[in-house]
C-alpha cells in the first residue's frame, strides 16, 4: 500500500517535468540521436533534471534511474525509474500524445507508476493499494473476451523483430482493429477501458515500469508474452490487457508462452 | 481565390460537428462495420448530418458527398467533400488524434480544406488564394532536403500492399524517424512545419480532399505516389512533404513514378 505522501510527491514531480515540456513543445530545438538510435532533445533533459531535483532533496535515500541521466542507488530498497519523455518521435513532430513516466519500485517491482500527458492535460496514476486514477477520477478496465471484438494498439513496426512483425499485423487483421502510435498513451488507454490490449517488444525498465501499475490498479493484466509478471530483469516484450481471458488468447497467438 | 463568407462557413461546419463529437468521444458507443471493414459510430453520423443541415440551408446548389450519407449533387460545379470522422479508429479508442475533414472541389479539384480535432480544439484551414491557418495564425511547412534529417508519418502497415509495406518500412529505416498512427493529424503537423513528409495508401477522396489545400496553402506538395495532382479521380495513394526536394527522393523509393 503506497502512502498518500508518496502519491503527492508523484503528482509534483509531474507538474514539474509538465512545465518543462510544454515550454519546449512545437518549439524549435536539436535532435540528438542516441547510441541506441533513440532521439533526445533538450526538454527530455530539462524534464529528467527537474525530477532528479525534487527527488534528490525529499527523497535522499531512494535510487533513481533515468533514462537520459543514468542510475544512482540503483541498488536502494526502493528506486524511481524515470522516462521523462515516453514517445520522443512523438514529441520531436508536435503529437500530444507522448507522455512523462515515473514510477517507483520496491525491491525490482514497479509499486507505482504515472502517465502525465502536460499538454493535453491528462495523468493517469496507479499505487499499490490503491484504485488507478485518471485527473483524479478511478478509473476501470473494459470486458472483452474475444479477439474478434478486441480494439488493440502497438506503437511501431519498427520495434519488432521480422518474424513478431508479421504476427503482429496477423493479430491485427484477426481484431476488430489495430491502431499503431502513441506509445504510453494506449496503456493509459486501457486503464481507462477504451482499448482491450496493447502489445509491444523492444521496451526498457524505464518504458513499462509506470504502465504496470496503471494497468493493473485499473483491473487489468501486464505481462511479458509468456505471461510472466515484469521487473526490472524483464526483457522488452510485453503484453497488456484489460480482460485476462483476452490475454491468454493474444498470448497463445504470440506464440512464446 | 476563395471568398471570405465561404472560409466563415467552413469553420461554422466544423463548429457543428465538433458540438457533436465531443458529445460522444470517450462515451459508450455501439461500433457498426461497414461494407468496407472500416467502422462508424453514432458521432460519424451525427457530425456528418449537422454538416449537410447547414449546406443544404446555406448552399442548396452545391454538391455535397460524405463518407457515411453519400453524394447529392456529385456533378455540380462546386462540391462539398466530408469526412465526419478521419481516423474513427482512433476516435473509439479515445485517442484525440483523429479530424473532422471538410473540403470544397470546383470541377473535382480540391480547392478549400479543414482539419478539424474538436477535442484538444486545433483546427487547420487551407483556401486556395489564402495562406494555411492554425487556430486562425498562418502556418508553413519547413526545409528538409535529404531523407535522414526527415521525420516521416503514416498512419498503418494495414493501409499498405504487403510490397509497399517493406518499401515504406525500408523507408522508415532510412530517415531520421517515422512515426505510425493519427491519419490527417499527420497533414496537419506538416503543414506547420513539425513533419517533414507524410506517405499513405487506401485513402479516398473524403481522406485526401481537405488534405491538399491545406498542405499546399502552407508551401507543400501532395500528390499521389506518381506525382500527378490529386483530384476526384485519383487512385489514393499520397505522398505530402514540405520541401520539393524530399517529394523528389521519397517518390524515387517508392518507385512508382
Amino acid at each position: 500500500m503506497i502512502d498518500d505522501d508518496t502519491i503527492k510527491l508523484a503528482h509534483e514531480l509531474a507538474e514539474a517535468s509538465g512545465a518543462v515540456i510544454r515550454r519546449h513543445f512545437r518549439q524549435p530545438f536539436d535532435i540528438e540521436q542516441k547510441g541506441d538510435d533513440s532521439p533526445v532533445t533538450v526538454a527530455d533533459r530539462g524534464a529528467e533534471r527537474e525530477i532528479r531535483a525534487i527527488l534528490g532533496e525529499r527523497r535522499p535515500d531512494d535510487g533513481i534511474v533515468g533514462e537520459e541521466y543514468g542510475a544512482e542507488r540503483p541498488d536502494a530498497e526502493l528506486v524511481w525509474v524515470i522516462d521523462p519523455i515516453d514517445g520522443t518521435r512523438s514529441f520531436v513532430i508536435g503529437r500530444p500524445v507522448f507522455g512523462t513516466l515515473i514510477s517507483l519500485l520496491a525491491n525490482g517491482t514497479p509499486v507505482l507508476g504515472v502517465i502525465d500527458q502536460p499538454i493535453i492535460g491528462e495523468r493517469w496514476v496507479g499505487a499499490a493499494g490503491h484504485p488507478t486514477r485518471f485527473n483524479d477520477k478511478p478509473v476501470r478496465v473494459r470486458a472483452c473476451a474475444g479477439l474478434e471484438k478486441a480494439h488493440l494498439a502497438t506503437t511501431s513496426p519498427h520495434q519488432f523483430a521480422v518474424a513478431d512483425r508479421a504476427t503482429v499485423f496477423d493479430l491485427g487483421e484477426a481484431a476488430a482493429s489495430m491502431v499503431y502510435g502513441d506509445d504510453c498513451y494506449n496503456y493509459a488507454g486501457l486503464a481507462s477501458g477504451w482499448i482491450d490490449g496493447v502489445v509491444e517488444d523492444g521496451l526498457k525498465l524505464h518504458d513499462f515500469a509506470a504502465l504496470e501499475p496503471v494497468v493493473t490498479g485499473a483491473g487489468g493484466i501486464m505481462t511479458d508474452w509468456r505471461g510472466n509478471p515484469l521487473n526490472a530483469q524483464s526483457a522488452g516484450d510485453v503484453l497488456a490487457c484489460g480482460d485476462k481471458r483476452l490475454h491468454e488468447i493474444v498470448m497463445r497467438r504470440l506464440g512464446r508462452a
